[in-house]
């Protein structure tokens, strides 16, 4: 039975990032950038006045006293000045708009007193280029703005609007589908009969996968059942990542590993040394049309905290890749216990906690399925395998599921 | 004029929460539930064998040797059992099926031996309900099992469905348009002509707005003229939140307040002290149709790093509030600087800023139109009014927009 680390490896193996996709602007939003952009023009494309105000000569300027200029022309943002500034003339300028030619400097209109055919100013502060931003300031034509690699926030989408691109090539976001497995599910519009319980898990799955930044879509049911069960799962082959919850166990019906391997699913392992999730399949499929790799497929367990413990274990890490992202496990962070804790068992154990004010909580829980207490917790407290009893304090390692 | 902390109060007065909506729960996700939600039955529906084993029962079962049983039926999960478990019998069943009649206890398939019509069993640490989950052990039926305020993670969605939801009542997303105006501006599409600029708010807020979890559109480019411009603006008083970009300044073409005003829009407060980001524009729209609260208008800087700002200090709070969360300001965290820092100016500042290895470096740049240097930043500093020359080590807070 591999451990969790070496089980991580094993996935890991096995995951690329996905081929760029051209997307418009809005849905590369949390994406990685996949090209070098650089901008086609400068920016500010024009000296550019930063103030409502009057655009001067600086020559002309005196900053110990008031100086009179006469106005020539108004010029609004989207205008372009129609006229060359002489010595001893003034335009008034509006913020955003191109300072009209000979003009270098502006003077800001809370500084101006209006006088007889022109305008008085005054600016103690004044020099050469005041509120004037330069042509090519923030960027010149040619120069690379943002890189291939970055992760798209709003400012970065702001800034390819503003170098000209409605389009970007990113790092696809995987395609998941989750098939739930087990006779004894109904969907959640159901009133269980004896001996059946509700589908909760494609739920679960499908809020994790959008969660973790993916496009997912779930099946119905798929049954216990050979035929079946390959038709259902035969259609996830075409998707970047396949979930299977069910079926992965030791049971008789357990006929997902066998029914996989008939599809030309490769098995990679089955089985983790991990409490909850300890029965989880891994394998690939065959490589796709296009050239596209086989589908990554996880037979996940049917309790609903083990196929989460999974997810956020194995899963989510491999999607992190399709997507262009590093190579490396979910994230944990340590904090201090805030009540004691005894470990029994030979598996680490990931166990539903809260975080109060930084200190681990972990919840009485009734097993791998009781999604209440996984509902009611803010994350997993990770302690590692053998009987030990954790005191008030000690530092543990904790996954965020919030 | 007013200060960020009196804006954001005379804002958060306009705020409250949007009325609930009834919402698939996949479409829940990240929203505040609305209503308190109790099971419609006991979870699980039954005593529920945990391991793939064998029920037995305990009365007839000696911890200390090997016991024979004689195998009566299989019960897979999804089946419910035929026959009532006598004294000296087991049933052979499987992880999540209920147990028969009879059978209290499960003893797991690695502990047991095949021998002649029956099995053998061992397990030293066998006691009564051992490997079984009683009915009603998670939930009983009538319990209220989440709460209105809860956020919906996925486990919580999770958990709705186990109890028979697939429509929710939760806090509603709001609405948000955008209309970005300026004579100026042309499509990021389009190559600008002399004096013109692409227009990159609407990308910028677009995302700044879905990022925040709400519903966004943007309109065309609104022009610096009044007819046009109202009836663009008229539009959007349909929608939770109008922002406005561009027009606010002192300017010669700076419509936007008094075209609000004659649509109805109740201005609340003009100009705030704070850099960048100075112009910004706040009122309500008039009541609309079925008792809906007016729109809240915000008449954001042209400049994108000001729109930006604004959009952080003001604008997401109030999203926050109208998807049902508290009022309070946007969140900032203390870091020290990494590299000396010179305040001057009577506003407090918000100075784009990256932060490496949790040490603040202010990035310099060209002032409220530099979306380059804001999209290479993680966040912004936050710099007290007046003049004062900043230490290395000294604790400044620092707004995440990474």
């Amino acid at each position: 039975m591999l451990t969790l680390a070496e089980a991580l490896d094993a996935v890991l193996d096995h995951c690329g990032a996905l081929p760029p996709r051209r997307v418009v602007l809005r849905e590369a939003l949390g994406c990685l950038l996949a090209e070098d952009v650089a901008t086609d023009l400068d920016l500010p494309p024009f000296d550019k006045a930063l103030m409502d105000g009057f655009a001067v000569r600086a020559a002309d300027f005196d900053p110990s006293q008031p100086t009179w200029f006469k106005i020539v022309e108004t010029i609004t943002a989207g205008m372009v000045s129609t006229r060359t500034i002489e010595s001893g003339e003034a335009a008034s300028i509006m913020t955003g708009a191109p300072l009209p030619p000979g003009a270098d400097s502006v003077v800001q209109i809370e500084r101006a007193n209006y006088e007889s055919m022109g305008v008085t100013l005054t600016d103690p502060d004044f020099k050469l280029g005041r509120h004037v931003l330069t042509r090519g300031r923030e960027m010149r034509a040619g120069e690379i703005v943002a890189r291939r690699h970055e992760r798209l926030n709003p400012a970065r989408l702001g800034l390819l609007a503003s170098v000209g691109l409605t389009f970007v090539s990113v790092q696809s976001r995987p395609r998941v589908v989750i098939v739930p497995t087990g006779d004894e599910l109904v969907e959640p519009d159901q009133v269980p009969g004896p001996g059946q319980i509700r589908n909760s898990n494609a739920t679960l799955l499908d809020a994790l996968a959008l969660k973790a930044g993916a496009f997912s879509r779930t099946t119905m049911i798929a049954p216990d059942e050979p035929e079946g069960l390959a038709a259902r799962l035969r259609d996830g082959l075409h998707e970047d990542v396949l979930l299977i919850t069910g079926g992965v166990s030791a049971g008789k019906l357990d006929l997902v590993p066998a029914t996989l391997e008939r599809l030309g699913v490769l098995k990679v392992f089955h089985k983790i040394k991990v409490k909850p999730g300890k029965p989880l399949w891994f394998g690939v499929g065959p490589a796709r049309s296009l050239g596209q790799p086989g589908t990554l497929v996880f037979g996940l367990p049917g309790n609903p905290v083990s196929a989460a413990v999974g997810f956020a274990l194995l899963v989510a890490p491999a999607l992190e890749v399709l997507a262009g992202g590093c190579k490396r496990a979910t994230p944990l962070t340590t904090f201090p216990l805030a009540i004691p804790y005894a470990h029994r068992g030979d598996r680490p154990t990931y166990q539903p906690s809260k975080l109060v004010h930084g200190r681990i909580e972990p919840l009485p829980w009734a097993g791998s399925s009781d999604l209440r207490t996984l509902a009611s917790a803010d994350g997993l407290a990770s302690f590692a395998e053998g009987d030990r009893d954790y005191s008030v304090g000690e530092l543990v390692p904790f996954l965020d599921l919030s």
